[in-house]
């Protein structure tokens, strides 16, 4: 023990995102694949572990394969109140190198401040790296903390069958992450979560700290519409079932009207269109599409996807066409812990670093652990709002800015 | 010689219907399918020159592989001012057994009923199947008829490299249809071709007869709106480059605004749409669809033409995307022989068959012929106006008629 003060190893923070970064790189296609529960990802899993290790962290895993590496309060007492910091190290196909793991790897750094200046903390500090956040291979994303959270049972996540057929259960055993640690079994007092903000709100207005204050609620729906394929050449106006046009009338109404009343906050988005057969001269018998609708505000997010309720019935009775819509996902809106809220935006000012409350846009793990506990996020400017792409992008000065911050508020925290 | 009348024999002509339906028959899939210059398609086309031969008829084959067998004329006159009956035996994947074949067939059974009657029409009568009318491998489709007609220089037509990369006098070369006639060295006085509807006017309205006397204009394009991707949740509705929006919005305009000031007669559809990369929480940052567009009038389809035009100059720059078009073919609307059609609605009312004027609203190798010759089509009902698919039918009763209407209107124009 010394007097020292916990400082941020800067260095080694990004030195540590540039290796877990290499794991899983593609110099062809540019970016990584660490898909989670991957021999890939595994290698990365080893990384993190191994790195918590050197802290002298007390590494568990839970059945989910969370990872949770504990650095001892300096008390007994403190060690019943853990302060927990996660995020997630998997990724998206040809992803960036920050996206979760910069939260996780922040977490390490401040675990390592503690360790480097000989400081126990006067309660525990978790790092937490969630399992399967992105979603890529196994439905639904932020899995880990969802079934931490209470959210979904375990065996029902275990028994997952993954976009290649495989059980998400048998690939965590393979993989050698199937821990022993009930999910759920340790809930921390509070939680904190550093992120990219992977939206151009910080850039755009030149600040480097977000202070994420809530977190939209999302309502994902698939929609299939069911017409009648025939001839383009030979089938009069008034006589088709056009799956496409019907199809094409739902996403413009989405962006034209189903936003229009809340266009500040309410967001729609058809990412996935597909049309069968998919012919130049034969009119579509079906169209699939996907629908992502956000707001912050359940109240408006449930009045968006009435309006478009609402049209499919008009439409449908209009074209002579049956459409289907299938609930991929729904999460309310999450406020933040107010009093976290607070603390992040004292840090920032006592830092002297130019901030602004927020809405985070993505969802996160820390939406899920606010079930259970107080929760807030830190985030850090994306260039172009980048993300989810080789040139995902954050200056470094900016990420040890947002990691100066998140050490900040762990301190304010623990005195 | 006899003083018999030419006469149909109805059931040689359903027979020869199933025969060379039955060549590429699929029976898991339904259907048939013979494309153009297949080992498949030899077998039919080996198929038709027997039945030809049969007759007596003089096979001859160009160099592009159109098929013409000529029943000669009494008079050396009546050599030089030949009638021609024609249509295509390629078909579709997974087609019906009428599209195309009942025209050529009904050729060869006009053919026949005056070989059976043992009489030498005044006028040579010269059967066609033209090659590669549906251009399923190779682009464009109707290429017989065009590069007979003019339309296109044969060595091109030679070169065309198809889907799965031969070239397609290769192809011809290796299934032994590449003749040596010079494609056009015959044309003929006029041109008949019988075919189904394929539409739903004739049902609808319970006649048997459809007298061609125009065929649409058809233009068809490959639209490419380019946008930016970006995240689904984080990116404000007011700074997006929504490909995919942008694309659902010109579809819609083209059913609402492209058509409207023509309803009865114009024509759109957008057959193939495809977004990238495809994902439910991503933008689309690429959207690439097909326009057909079709008017029986030249002066409408160009208007509609530039209805859209100016939209997707007004939608680019109203969304900061840029939009790209590509030409896929472009053909001027048709007028057949008036002569000609009022020979076919004079056989019609001779034969107390219900029928109508009617526009064709598919391409055919006769608006090709037309180019050269006095040309006119008849059509029969397509039940549910369905086509190139298994469940293609038109009623064996309903054939005979128009083959007979065919037959009638021969035998008026050789007296």
């Amino acid at each position: 023990m010394t007097t020292a003060t916990p400082a941020l190893d800067a260095e080694r923070l990004l030195a540590q995102i540039q290796m877990l970064g290499d794991v899983g790189i593609d110099p062809t296609a540019g970016g990584r694949t660490r898909i989670a529960l991957t021999d890939t990802e595994k290698t990365g899993r080893d990384l993190v572990v191994q790195w918590m290790r050197e802290l002298q962290l007390d590494v568990r895993i839970d059945r989910i394969g969370n990872i949770f590496g504990t650095l001892a309060a300096s008390t007994p007492a403190g060690n019943q109140r853990p302060l927990m910091i996660g995020s997630h190290i998997d990724t998206v196909r040809n992803a960036g190198a920050l996206d979760g793991c910069y939260g996780v790897l922040a977490g390490i750094a401040v675990a390592r401040a503690y360790h480097t200046a000989g400081i126990a903390p006067t309660r525990a500090i978790i790092v937490a790296a969630f399992t399967n956040e992105e979603g890529v291979r196994y439905q639904p994303d932020m899995m880990g903390s969802l079934v931490y959270a209470g959210g979904m049972p375990l065996e029902d996540a275990l028994d997952t069958v993954g976009t290649d057929g495989t059980r998400l259960g048998d690939e965590l055993q393979r993989i050698g992450y199937a821990g022993d640690m009930a999910p759920g079994a340790i809930v921390p007092d509070e939680y904190l979560e550093l992120h990219i903000e992977q939206g151009p709100v910080l850039e755009s207005e030149d600040l480097p700290i977000g202070v994420v204050e809530n977190l939209q609620g999302i309502s994902w729906q698939k929609i299939t519409v069911h017409g009648t394929a025939n001839h383009a050449g030979t089938t009069p106006t008034r006589l088709r079932q056009d799956a496409g046009y019907v199809a094409a009338a739902i996403i413009t109404f989405l962006r034209e009207q189903v936003v229009a009343p809340s266009p500040d906050t309410t967001l729609a988005t058809a990412g996935s269109i597909r049309v069968e057969p998919d012919v130049i001269n034969v009119i579509p018998r079906k169209a699939t599409f996907t629908v992502d609708l956000r707001d912050p505000e359940e109240t408006r997010l449930r009045a968006a996807e009435q309006r478009l309720t609402d049209f499919l019935h008009e439409i449908a009775a209009r074209n002579g066409v049956t459409i289907d819509t299938e609930r991929l996902a729904r999460f309310e809106p999450v406020v933040f812990n107010a009093a976290l809220v607070n603390d992040i935006e004292a840090s920032a000012k006592r830092l002297r670093l130019g901030h602004r409350r927020m809405t985070s846009g993505a969802g996160h793990d820390a939406q899920m652990i606010a079930r259970i506990a107080p929760a807030a996020m830190i985030f850090v400017p994306s260039h172009r709002g980048i993300s989810h792409n080789p040139r995902e992008h954050t200056d470094d000065a900016q990420l040890i800015q947002g990691a100066r911050v998140l050490l900040d508020v762990v301190r304010s925290r623990l005195t």
